[in-house]
Protein backbone atom coordinates (compact mmCIF):
# COMPACT_ATOMS: atom_id res chain seq x y z
CA UNK A 1 0.00 0.00 0.00
CA UNK A 2 0.95 3.49 -0.35
CA UNK A 3 1.41 6.47 1.79
CA UNK A 4 -1.13 9.28 1.94
CA UNK A 5 -0.47 11.14 -0.66
CA UNK A 6 -3.66 12.96 -1.61
CA UNK A 7 -5.55 15.58 0.72
CA UNK A 8 -9.54 16.18 0.33
CA UNK A 9 -9.27 19.02 -1.36
CA UNK A 10 -7.25 17.19 -4.14
CA UNK A 11 -10.15 15.62 -4.48
CA UNK A 12 -13.05 17.83 -4.41
CA UNK A 13 -13.69 18.21 -8.12
CA UNK A 14 -12.90 14.52 -8.56
CA UNK A 15 -15.49 12.12 -10.34
CA UNK A 16 -16.70 9.12 -7.89
CA UNK A 17 -14.40 6.60 -9.89
CA UNK A 18 -11.50 8.91 -8.98
CA UNK A 19 -12.18 9.32 -5.72
CA UNK A 20 -12.13 5.20 -5.43
CA UNK A 21 -8.97 4.87 -7.45
CA UNK A 22 -7.62 7.43 -4.85
CA UNK A 23 -8.79 5.24 -1.62
CA UNK A 24 -8.19 1.88 -2.96
CA UNK A 25 -4.61 2.69 -4.03
CA UNK A 26 -3.96 3.35 -0.77
CA UNK A 27 -3.62 7.47 -1.10
CA UNK A 28 -6.44 8.77 0.26
CA UNK A 29 -7.56 7.99 3.67
CA UNK A 30 -10.09 10.97 5.19
CA UNK A 31 -13.63 11.28 4.86
CA UNK A 32 -15.64 11.79 2.02
CA UNK A 33 -18.32 14.31 2.51
CA UNK A 34 -18.17 17.31 -0.19
CA UNK A 35 -16.15 15.33 -2.46
CA UNK A 36 -17.39 13.66 -5.57
CA UNK A 37 -20.09 16.34 -5.87
CA UNK A 38 -23.65 15.66 -6.44
CA UNK A 39 -22.97 11.40 -6.34
CA UNK A 40 -24.76 9.26 -3.77
CA UNK A 41 -22.73 8.43 -1.01
CA UNK A 42 -23.73 5.67 1.11
CA UNK A 43 -23.43 3.78 4.64
CA UNK A 44 -22.08 0.33 4.42
CA UNK A 45 -23.18 -3.26 5.97
CA UNK A 46 -21.16 -6.40 5.11
CA UNK A 47 -22.47 -9.25 6.83
CA UNK A 48 -23.19 -13.19 5.88
CA UNK A 49 -25.64 -14.15 3.50
CA UNK A 50 -26.79 -16.12 6.32
CA UNK A 51 -28.18 -13.59 7.88
CA UNK A 52 -28.74 -10.80 4.38
CA UNK A 53 -32.59 -11.91 3.90
CA UNK A 54 -33.73 -11.44 7.45
CA UNK A 55 -31.38 -8.07 7.44
CA UNK A 56 -33.21 -7.00 3.93
CA UNK A 57 -36.60 -7.89 5.68
CA UNK A 58 -35.63 -5.63 8.15
CA UNK A 59 -34.20 -2.66 6.20
CA UNK A 60 -37.79 -2.70 4.34
CA UNK A 61 -40.11 -2.95 7.80
CA UNK A 62 -38.19 0.59 8.56
CA UNK A 63 -37.22 2.35 5.03
CA UNK A 64 -36.36 5.78 6.86
CA UNK A 65 -33.34 4.46 9.11
CA UNK A 66 -32.51 1.83 6.36
CA UNK A 67 -33.12 3.06 2.95
CA UNK A 68 -31.28 -0.14 0.68
CA UNK A 69 -29.99 1.34 -2.18
CA UNK A 70 -27.25 -1.33 -3.32
CA UNK A 71 -26.81 -5.50 -2.79
CA UNK A 72 -23.77 -7.25 -3.92
CA UNK A 73 -24.06 -10.69 -4.89
CA UNK A 74 -23.36 -13.33 -2.54
CA UNK A 75 -19.33 -13.44 -2.38
CA UNK A 76 -19.32 -10.55 -4.87
CA UNK A 77 -17.07 -7.52 -4.09
CA UNK A 78 -18.91 -5.80 -7.05
CA UNK A 79 -21.65 -3.15 -6.83
CA UNK A 80 -22.80 -2.62 -10.76
CA UNK A 81 -25.98 -0.87 -9.88
CA UNK A 82 -24.23 1.72 -7.87
CA UNK A 83 -20.93 2.25 -10.01
CA UNK A 84 -18.22 1.46 -12.64
CA UNK A 85 -16.16 -1.24 -11.20
CA UNK A 86 -16.71 -0.96 -7.86
CA UNK A 87 -14.38 -3.03 -5.48
CA UNK A 88 -15.91 -3.00 -1.80
CA UNK A 89 -12.67 -4.60 -0.28
CA UNK A 90 -11.00 -1.65 -0.77
CA UNK A 91 -12.98 1.37 -1.83
CA UNK A 92 -13.50 2.75 1.25
CA UNK A 93 -11.34 4.76 3.33
CA UNK A 94 -12.01 3.52 6.40
CA UNK A 95 -13.36 0.45 7.39
CA UNK A 96 -14.81 -1.57 10.47
CA UNK A 97 -14.85 -5.37 11.41
CA UNK A 98 -17.08 -6.25 14.12
CA UNK A 99 -16.80 -9.70 15.31
CA UNK A 100 -19.85 -11.10 17.71
CA UNK A 101 -20.69 -7.62 18.35
CA UNK A 102 -17.38 -6.18 19.06
CA UNK A 103 -15.55 -4.18 17.24
CA UNK A 104 -12.08 -5.84 16.10
CA UNK A 105 -10.45 -3.42 13.89
CA UNK A 106 -10.01 -0.15 11.85
CA UNK A 107 -8.53 -0.52 8.86
CA UNK A 108 -7.99 0.85 5.04
CA UNK A 109 -8.91 -2.60 3.21
CA UNK A 110 -10.87 -5.57 3.91
CA UNK A 111 -9.31 -8.40 1.35
CA UNK A 112 -7.68 -10.46 4.18
CA UNK A 113 -10.79 -11.02 5.61
CA UNK A 114 -13.31 -11.21 2.73
CA UNK A 115 -15.01 -14.15 2.32
CA UNK A 116 -17.35 -15.95 -0.59
CA UNK A 117 -20.33 -15.57 2.01
CA UNK A 118 -20.51 -12.07 2.17
CA UNK A 119 -22.95 -9.63 1.41
CA UNK A 120 -22.87 -6.28 0.49
CA UNK A 121 -25.94 -4.00 1.51
CA UNK A 122 -25.64 -0.02 0.41
CA UNK A 123 -27.77 2.06 2.14
CA UNK A 124 -28.33 5.87 1.73
CA UNK A 125 -27.16 8.66 3.72
CA UNK A 126 -27.85 12.17 4.89
CA UNK A 127 -25.38 13.99 3.04
CA UNK A 128 -28.11 13.75 -0.32
CA UNK A 129 -31.06 15.79 1.44
CA UNK A 130 -27.99 18.26 3.32
CA UNK A 131 -26.62 18.97 -0.01
CA UNK A 132 -30.22 19.93 -1.36
CA UNK A 133 -31.41 22.01 2.29
CA UNK A 134 -27.63 23.79 1.66
CA UNK A 135 -29.04 24.27 -1.98
CA UNK A 136 -32.20 26.30 -1.31
CA UNK A 137 -30.27 28.34 1.45
CA UNK A 138 -31.48 26.52 4.65
CA UNK A 139 -28.85 26.25 7.14
CA UNK A 140 -27.31 22.92 8.22
CA UNK A 141 -25.65 24.27 12.00
CA UNK A 142 -22.93 21.30 12.41
CA UNK A 143 -21.81 22.07 8.71
CA UNK A 144 -21.55 25.62 9.30
CA UNK A 145 -19.49 25.11 12.30
CA UNK A 146 -17.02 22.53 11.19
CA UNK A 147 -18.80 19.61 13.44
CA UNK A 148 -20.14 16.00 13.12
CA UNK A 149 -24.21 15.85 12.95
CA UNK A 150 -25.20 15.26 16.61
CA UNK A 151 -27.27 11.76 16.73
CA UNK A 152 -29.65 10.59 19.63
CA UNK A 153 -31.09 7.50 20.72
CA UNK A 154 -34.92 7.47 20.33
CA UNK A 155 -37.71 5.65 22.10
CA UNK A 156 -38.81 4.56 18.56
CA UNK A 157 -39.11 0.89 18.24
CA UNK A 158 -38.54 -0.47 14.94
CA UNK A 159 -40.36 -3.27 13.18
CA UNK A 160 -37.93 -6.48 13.93
CA UNK A 161 -36.97 -9.44 11.28
CA UNK A 162 -34.77 -12.23 12.48
CA UNK A 163 -32.59 -11.24 15.04
CA UNK A 164 -32.26 -7.33 14.14
CA UNK A 165 -34.47 -5.25 16.21
CA UNK A 166 -33.89 -2.26 18.51
CA UNK A 167 -34.43 1.80 18.49
CA UNK A 168 -34.22 4.31 15.90
CA UNK A 169 -31.28 6.68 15.76
CA UNK A 170 -32.05 10.02 14.88
CA UNK A 171 -29.99 13.23 14.02
CA UNK A 172 -31.09 16.81 14.94
CA UNK A 173 -30.63 19.71 12.76
CA UNK A 174 -31.94 23.41 14.09
CA UNK A 175 -34.19 24.76 11.20
CA UNK A 176 -35.61 28.51 11.05
CA UNK A 177 -39.37 28.26 12.23
CA UNK A 178 -40.04 29.64 8.97
CA UNK A 179 -38.34 27.18 7.13
CA UNK A 180 -39.50 24.22 8.68
CA UNK A 181 -41.98 23.61 6.76
CA UNK A 182 -39.88 23.67 3.09
CA UNK A 183 -37.12 21.87 5.02
CA UNK A 184 -40.10 18.67 5.14
CA UNK A 185 -40.94 19.48 1.72
CA UNK A 186 -37.26 19.03 0.73
CA UNK A 187 -36.09 16.16 2.49
CA UNK A 188 -39.38 14.10 1.38
CA UNK A 189 -37.68 13.86 -1.90
CA UNK A 190 -35.09 11.59 -0.81
CA UNK A 191 -36.49 8.21 0.00
CA UNK A 192 -33.45 6.93 -0.58
CA UNK A 193 -31.93 9.27 2.30
CA UNK A 194 -34.15 9.17 5.08
CA UNK A 195 -36.64 11.21 3.66
CA UNK A 196 -38.86 13.78 5.20
CA UNK A 197 -38.19 14.38 9.36
CA UNK A 198 -39.26 11.55 12.13
CA UNK A 199 -40.48 14.51 14.33
CA UNK A 200 -40.57 18.19 14.76
CA UNK A 201 -39.88 20.31 18.01
CA UNK A 202 -39.90 18.97 21.59
CA UNK A 203 -37.24 16.00 22.11
CA UNK A 204 -38.82 14.54 24.60
CA UNK A 205 -41.95 13.35 22.40
CA UNK A 206 -39.22 11.36 21.06
CA UNK A 207 -37.92 9.98 24.36
CA UNK A 208 -34.37 12.85 24.28
CA UNK A 209 -33.42 13.87 28.10
CA UNK A 210 -31.25 16.73 27.03
CA UNK A 211 -30.16 18.06 23.31
CA UNK A 212 -27.27 19.47 24.21
CA UNK A 213 -25.86 15.70 25.25
CA UNK A 214 -26.09 13.66 21.97
CA UNK A 215 -25.29 9.91 22.23
CA UNK A 216 -22.38 10.31 19.05
CA UNK A 217 -21.25 13.39 16.82
CA UNK A 218 -21.29 16.79 18.80
CA UNK A 219 -23.55 19.20 20.24
CA UNK A 220 -24.76 22.03 18.35
CA UNK A 221 -26.97 25.22 19.68
CA UNK A 222 -30.72 25.47 18.81
CA UNK A 223 -31.04 29.45 17.88
CA UNK A 224 -33.79 31.73 19.13
CA UNK A 225 -36.31 31.36 16.22
CA UNK A 226 -35.18 28.03 15.82
CA UNK A 227 -36.86 24.55 15.95
CA UNK A 228 -35.05 21.69 16.28
CA UNK A 229 -36.18 19.01 13.47
CA UNK A 230 -35.10 15.29 13.69
CA UNK A 231 -34.68 12.71 11.14
CA UNK A 232 -33.85 9.23 10.53
CA UNK A 233 -30.03 8.63 10.52
CA UNK A 234 -28.00 5.87 9.11
CA UNK A 235 -26.02 4.85 12.96
CA UNK A 236 -29.92 3.07 13.47
CA UNK A 237 -28.53 -0.13 10.99
CA UNK A 238 -25.37 -0.35 12.26
CA UNK A 239 -26.13 -0.32 16.16
CA UNK A 240 -29.12 -3.02 15.21
CA UNK A 241 -26.23 -5.40 13.48
CA UNK A 242 -23.73 -4.63 16.37
CA UNK A 243 -26.79 -5.62 19.14
CA UNK A 244 -27.37 -8.65 16.61
CA UNK A 245 -23.43 -10.03 17.43
CA UNK A 246 -22.97 -11.34 13.90
CA UNK A 247 -20.02 -13.48 13.87
CA UNK A 248 -18.51 -11.01 11.33
CA UNK A 249 -20.03 -7.61 9.76
CA UNK A 250 -18.10 -4.69 8.31
CA UNK A 251 -19.01 -1.88 8.36
CA UNK A 252 -17.37 2.07 7.38
CA UNK A 253 -16.12 3.88 9.74
CA UNK A 254 -18.10 7.13 10.24
CA UNK A 255 -17.88 9.70 7.59
CA UNK A 256 -15.78 7.32 5.75
CA UNK A 257 -18.73 6.45 2.47
CA UNK A 258 -18.54 4.42 -0.38
CA UNK A 259 -18.91 7.55 -3.07
CA UNK A 260 -21.29 6.11 -5.83
CA UNK A 261 -21.49 6.86 -9.27
CA UNK A 262 -25.15 7.67 -8.98
CA UNK A 263 -26.59 11.22 -9.12
CA UNK A 264 -27.83 12.03 -6.17
CA UNK A 265 -30.98 13.08 -6.87
CA UNK A 266 -31.77 10.52 -9.57
CA UNK A 267 -35.19 9.08 -9.76
CA UNK A 268 -33.57 5.45 -8.75
CA UNK A 269 -30.58 4.19 -7.23
CA UNK A 270 -29.72 2.57 -10.13
CA UNK A 271 -26.73 3.79 -12.40
CA UNK A 272 -28.14 3.97 -16.22
CA UNK A 273 -26.74 1.16 -18.58
CA UNK A 274 -25.38 2.89 -21.88
CA UNK B 1 -66.16 -21.98 1.95
CA UNK B 2 -69.72 -19.75 1.39
CA UNK B 3 -71.04 -18.74 -1.85
CA UNK B 4 -70.28 -15.44 -3.16
CA UNK B 5 -73.01 -13.03 -1.95
CA UNK B 6 -71.09 -9.69 -2.16
CA UNK B 7 -70.67 -7.75 -5.77
CA UNK B 8 -67.95 -5.34 -6.63
CA UNK B 9 -70.15 -2.42 -6.37
CA UNK B 10 -71.26 -3.65 -2.44
CA UNK B 11 -67.60 -3.05 -1.58
CA UNK B 12 -67.28 -0.19 -3.42
CA UNK B 13 -66.73 2.07 -0.06
CA UNK B 14 -65.75 -0.33 2.07
CA UNK B 15 -62.67 -0.26 4.35
CA UNK B 16 -59.36 -2.15 3.17
CA UNK B 17 -59.61 -5.02 6.27
CA UNK B 18 -63.56 -4.97 5.25
CA UNK B 19 -62.60 -6.37 1.25
CA UNK B 20 -60.02 -8.30 2.76
CA UNK B 21 -63.36 -9.87 5.37
CA UNK B 22 -65.49 -10.47 2.42
CA UNK B 23 -62.12 -12.13 0.47
CA UNK B 24 -61.14 -14.27 3.22
CA UNK B 25 -65.42 -15.60 3.90
CA UNK B 26 -64.97 -16.38 0.81
CA UNK B 27 -67.89 -13.71 -0.39
CA UNK B 28 -66.53 -11.71 -2.70
CA UNK B 29 -64.21 -13.05 -5.82
CA UNK B 30 -64.08 -10.17 -7.83
CA UNK B 31 -61.15 -8.10 -9.15
CA UNK B 32 -60.40 -4.83 -6.78
CA UNK B 33 -59.73 -2.16 -9.40
CA UNK B 34 -61.62 0.92 -7.45
CA UNK B 35 -62.32 -0.72 -4.13
CA UNK B 36 -61.39 0.55 -1.00
CA UNK B 37 -60.47 3.78 -2.49
CA UNK B 38 -57.02 5.60 -1.28
CA UNK B 39 -55.56 2.42 -0.27
CA UNK B 40 -52.14 0.55 -1.77
CA UNK B 41 -53.08 -2.19 -3.50
CA UNK B 42 -49.93 -4.87 -4.14
CA UNK B 43 -48.66 -7.35 -6.59
CA UNK B 44 -48.06 -10.83 -4.82
CA UNK B 45 -45.42 -13.43 -5.25
CA UNK B 46 -44.93 -15.38 -2.75
CA UNK B 47 -42.09 -18.67 -3.31
CA UNK B 48 -39.79 -20.41 -1.18
CA UNK B 49 -37.28 -18.80 1.25
CA UNK B 50 -34.50 -20.91 -1.23
CA UNK B 51 -35.35 -17.96 -3.60
CA UNK B 52 -35.99 -15.39 -1.64
CA UNK B 53 -32.81 -13.47 -1.05
CA UNK B 54 -32.20 -13.78 -4.82
CA UNK B 55 -35.48 -12.11 -5.58
CA UNK B 56 -35.00 -9.47 -3.22
CA UNK B 57 -31.87 -8.82 -5.04
CA UNK B 58 -33.63 -8.85 -8.15
CA UNK B 59 -36.14 -6.26 -7.36
CA UNK B 60 -33.59 -4.08 -5.57
CA UNK B 61 -31.65 -3.57 -9.14
CA UNK B 62 -35.50 -3.46 -10.92
CA UNK B 63 -37.11 -1.09 -8.59
CA UNK B 64 -39.23 0.51 -11.57
CA UNK B 65 -41.16 -2.70 -12.58
CA UNK B 66 -40.35 -4.34 -9.18
CA UNK B 67 -40.84 -1.95 -6.58
CA UNK B 68 -41.14 -3.97 -2.94
CA UNK B 69 -43.68 -2.78 -0.46
CA UNK B 70 -43.69 -5.44 1.85
CA UNK B 71 -42.26 -9.08 2.64
CA UNK B 72 -42.89 -11.43 5.16
CA UNK B 73 -41.35 -13.33 7.94
CA UNK B 74 -40.61 -17.10 6.80
CA UNK B 75 -43.70 -19.41 6.85
CA UNK B 76 -45.77 -16.58 8.45
CA UNK B 77 -48.67 -15.50 6.34
CA UNK B 78 -49.28 -12.01 7.89
CA UNK B 79 -47.76 -8.63 6.56
CA UNK B 80 -47.80 -6.28 9.81
CA UNK B 81 -46.35 -3.37 7.91
CA UNK B 82 -48.80 -3.44 5.23
CA UNK B 83 -52.35 -4.33 7.18
CA UNK B 84 -54.11 -5.53 9.98
CA UNK B 85 -54.35 -9.10 10.40
CA UNK B 86 -53.58 -9.64 6.77
CA UNK B 87 -53.97 -13.74 6.22
CA UNK B 88 -52.44 -13.47 2.81
CA UNK B 89 -53.57 -17.48 2.31
CA UNK B 90 -57.08 -16.18 2.12
CA UNK B 91 -56.93 -12.56 1.81
CA UNK B 92 -56.85 -12.58 -2.48
CA UNK B 93 -59.96 -13.25 -4.42
CA UNK B 94 -58.06 -15.00 -6.95
CA UNK B 95 -54.37 -16.66 -6.67
CA UNK B 96 -52.45 -18.49 -9.29
CA UNK B 97 -50.32 -21.27 -8.05
CA UNK B 98 -47.13 -22.07 -10.47
CA UNK B 99 -44.73 -25.53 -10.55
CA UNK B 100 -41.52 -25.54 -11.88
CA UNK B 101 -43.03 -22.60 -14.32
CA UNK B 102 -46.11 -24.13 -15.59
CA UNK B 103 -49.62 -22.72 -14.08
CA UNK B 104 -51.12 -25.36 -11.93
CA UNK B 105 -54.50 -23.89 -10.32
CA UNK B 106 -56.34 -20.72 -10.14
CA UNK B 107 -58.34 -20.89 -6.69
CA UNK B 108 -59.66 -18.67 -3.92
CA UNK B 109 -57.64 -19.72 -1.06
CA UNK B 110 -54.13 -21.07 -1.02
CA UNK B 111 -53.95 -22.66 2.81
CA UNK B 112 -53.84 -26.23 1.70
CA UNK B 113 -50.52 -25.17 -0.50
CA UNK B 114 -48.78 -23.39 2.60
CA UNK B 115 -46.19 -24.28 3.88
CA UNK B 116 -43.69 -23.03 6.58
CA UNK B 117 -40.62 -22.15 4.00
CA UNK B 118 -42.67 -19.88 2.21
CA UNK B 119 -42.29 -15.66 2.08
CA UNK B 120 -44.36 -13.18 0.67
CA UNK B 121 -43.20 -10.06 -1.50
CA UNK B 122 -46.05 -7.44 -2.28
CA UNK B 123 -45.19 -5.05 -5.35
CA UNK B 124 -46.52 -1.88 -5.57
CA UNK B 125 -49.31 -1.56 -7.94
CA UNK B 126 -50.24 0.48 -11.18
CA UNK B 127 -53.28 1.54 -9.97
CA UNK B 128 -51.80 4.06 -7.64
CA UNK B 129 -50.58 6.24 -9.96
CA UNK B 130 -53.58 6.04 -12.56
CA UNK B 131 -56.09 7.41 -9.31
CA UNK B 132 -53.25 10.03 -9.13
CA UNK B 133 -53.34 10.98 -12.96
CA UNK B 134 -57.63 11.00 -12.56
CA UNK B 135 -57.51 12.85 -9.85
CA UNK B 136 -55.77 15.65 -11.82
CA UNK B 137 -57.86 15.48 -14.88
CA UNK B 138 -55.36 13.21 -17.26
CA UNK B 139 -57.07 10.85 -18.98
CA UNK B 140 -56.40 6.78 -18.71
CA UNK B 141 -58.28 5.79 -21.54
CA UNK B 142 -58.37 1.67 -20.99
CA UNK B 143 -60.06 2.89 -17.65
CA UNK B 144 -62.37 5.39 -19.61
CA UNK B 145 -63.11 2.81 -21.97
CA UNK B 146 -63.30 -0.28 -19.03
CA UNK B 147 -60.77 -2.26 -20.64
CA UNK B 148 -57.51 -3.90 -19.37
CA UNK B 149 -54.32 -1.69 -19.83
CA UNK B 150 -52.01 -3.00 -22.79
CA UNK B 151 -49.04 -4.33 -21.89
CA UNK B 152 -46.03 -5.17 -23.91
CA UNK B 153 -42.51 -7.05 -23.62
CA UNK B 154 -40.05 -4.57 -24.15
CA UNK B 155 -36.53 -5.15 -24.98
CA UNK B 156 -35.07 -3.61 -21.72
CA UNK B 157 -32.94 -5.66 -20.26
CA UNK B 158 -33.44 -6.54 -16.53
CA UNK B 159 -30.42 -6.48 -14.11
CA UNK B 160 -30.20 -9.86 -12.96
CA UNK B 161 -29.60 -11.53 -9.50
CA UNK B 162 -29.09 -15.26 -9.36
CA UNK B 163 -31.78 -17.21 -11.61
CA UNK B 164 -33.71 -14.34 -12.18
CA UNK B 165 -33.61 -12.18 -14.90
CA UNK B 166 -35.41 -11.23 -18.61
CA UNK B 167 -36.79 -8.23 -20.03
CA UNK B 168 -39.22 -5.47 -18.85
CA UNK B 169 -42.78 -5.62 -19.47
CA UNK B 170 -44.43 -1.92 -20.12
CA UNK B 171 -47.77 -0.85 -19.83
CA UNK B 172 -49.09 2.00 -22.43
CA UNK B 173 -51.05 4.71 -21.63
CA UNK B 174 -52.25 7.61 -24.38
CA UNK B 175 -51.49 11.05 -22.80
CA UNK B 176 -52.62 14.42 -24.45
CA UNK B 177 -49.58 15.91 -25.87
CA UNK B 178 -49.83 18.90 -23.52
CA UNK B 179 -50.31 16.79 -20.83
CA UNK B 180 -47.39 14.74 -20.67
CA UNK B 181 -45.26 16.56 -18.35
CA UNK B 182 -47.45 16.70 -16.17
CA UNK B 183 -48.25 13.07 -16.18
CA UNK B 184 -44.53 12.23 -15.89
CA UNK B 185 -44.13 14.85 -12.87
CA UNK B 186 -47.26 12.76 -11.14
CA UNK B 187 -46.12 9.03 -11.29
CA UNK B 188 -42.70 10.20 -10.60
CA UNK B 189 -43.99 11.13 -6.69
CA UNK B 190 -44.72 7.37 -6.88
CA UNK B 191 -41.84 5.23 -6.92
CA UNK B 192 -43.57 2.76 -4.93
CA UNK B 193 -45.66 2.02 -8.26
CA UNK B 194 -43.45 2.49 -11.12
CA UNK B 195 -42.71 6.02 -10.55
CA UNK B 196 -41.93 7.86 -14.06
CA UNK B 197 -42.27 6.53 -17.35
CA UNK B 198 -39.61 4.45 -18.90
CA UNK B 199 -40.01 6.14 -22.18
CA UNK B 200 -42.01 8.02 -24.38
CA UNK B 201 -43.42 7.77 -27.90
CA UNK B 202 -41.73 6.06 -30.91
CA UNK B 203 -42.98 2.24 -29.37
CA UNK B 204 -39.72 0.88 -31.90
CA UNK B 205 -37.27 2.49 -29.35
CA UNK B 206 -37.99 0.52 -26.83
CA UNK B 207 -38.67 -3.14 -29.27
CA UNK B 208 -42.49 -2.84 -29.33
CA UNK B 209 -43.48 -3.49 -33.50
CA UNK B 210 -47.11 -2.41 -33.37
CA UNK B 211 -49.24 -0.82 -30.52
CA UNK B 212 -52.03 -2.56 -31.45
CA UNK B 213 -51.72 -5.96 -30.77
CA UNK B 214 -50.23 -5.92 -26.77
CA UNK B 215 -48.79 -9.13 -25.04
CA UNK B 216 -51.92 -8.67 -22.86
CA UNK B 217 -54.18 -6.75 -21.81
CA UNK B 218 -56.47 -4.86 -24.62
CA UNK B 219 -55.38 -3.21 -27.05
CA UNK B 220 -56.29 1.08 -26.17
CA UNK B 221 -56.95 3.59 -29.50
CA UNK B 222 -53.96 6.52 -29.27
CA UNK B 223 -56.00 9.27 -30.80
CA UNK B 224 -54.49 12.64 -32.77
CA UNK B 225 -52.53 14.73 -30.47
CA UNK B 226 -51.62 11.66 -28.04
CA UNK B 227 -48.53 10.79 -27.29
CA UNK B 228 -48.05 7.09 -26.47
CA UNK B 229 -46.20 6.61 -23.11
CA UNK B 230 -44.66 4.05 -21.23
CA UNK B 231 -44.42 2.72 -17.24
CA UNK B 232 -42.80 -0.88 -16.09
CA UNK B 233 -45.16 -2.85 -15.31
CA UNK B 234 -46.14 -5.40 -12.08
CA UNK B 235 -46.00 -8.21 -15.16
CA UNK B 236 -42.45 -7.85 -15.00
CA UNK B 237 -41.74 -10.17 -11.73
CA UNK B 238 -44.37 -12.16 -12.47
CA UNK B 239 -42.77 -13.57 -16.04
CA UNK B 240 -39.45 -13.86 -14.38
CA UNK B 241 -40.46 -15.75 -11.79
CA UNK B 242 -42.32 -17.79 -14.54
CA UNK B 243 -38.83 -18.28 -16.75
CA UNK B 244 -36.99 -19.15 -13.26
CA UNK B 245 -39.04 -22.39 -13.06
CA UNK B 246 -39.22 -22.37 -8.96
CA UNK B 247 -40.52 -25.62 -7.51
CA UNK B 248 -43.69 -23.43 -6.64
CA UNK B 249 -44.57 -20.35 -6.78
CA UNK B 250 -47.86 -18.20 -6.16
CA UNK B 251 -48.89 -15.21 -7.76
CA UNK B 252 -52.17 -13.10 -7.76
CA UNK B 253 -54.58 -13.65 -10.72
CA UNK B 254 -54.68 -10.08 -12.53
CA UNK B 255 -56.22 -7.42 -11.14
CA UNK B 256 -57.41 -9.44 -8.30
CA UNK B 257 -54.77 -7.28 -5.54
CA UNK B 258 -53.67 -7.82 -2.24
CA UNK B 259 -55.68 -4.72 -0.35
CA UNK B 260 -53.72 -3.09 2.13
CA UNK B 261 -54.34 -0.46 4.78
CA UNK B 262 -51.39 2.49 3.61
CA UNK B 263 -52.81 5.00 2.27
CA UNK B 264 -51.07 5.05 -1.60
CA UNK B 265 -50.08 8.64 -0.87
CA UNK B 266 -47.91 7.77 2.24
CA UNK B 267 -44.33 8.49 2.07
CA UNK B 268 -43.38 5.10 3.06
CA UNK B 269 -45.33 2.14 2.64
CA UNK B 270 -45.15 0.77 6.53
CA UNK B 271 -48.29 1.13 8.23
CA UNK B 272 -48.18 3.68 10.84
CA UNK B 273 -47.86 2.21 14.84
CA UNK B 274 -50.76 3.70 16.70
Amino acid sequence: MNSITVSHSDLKSSSGEQVRAAIRSGSYDGHTAGLAAGKLQCNLAILPEEYALDFLRFCQRNPKPCPVVGVSDTGSPNLPTLGHNIDIRSDVSKYRIFRDGVLNGEVMDVSDVWSDDLVTVALGCSFTFENALLRNDIPVRHIETGRNVPMFRSNIDLAPAGRFAGQMVVTMRPIPEEQVAQAKAISSKFPQAHGSPIAVGDPSQIGIADLSKPDWGDAVEVRAGEIPVYWACGVTPQNVLLDAKLPICITHSPGHMLISDVAEDAETTILPKN
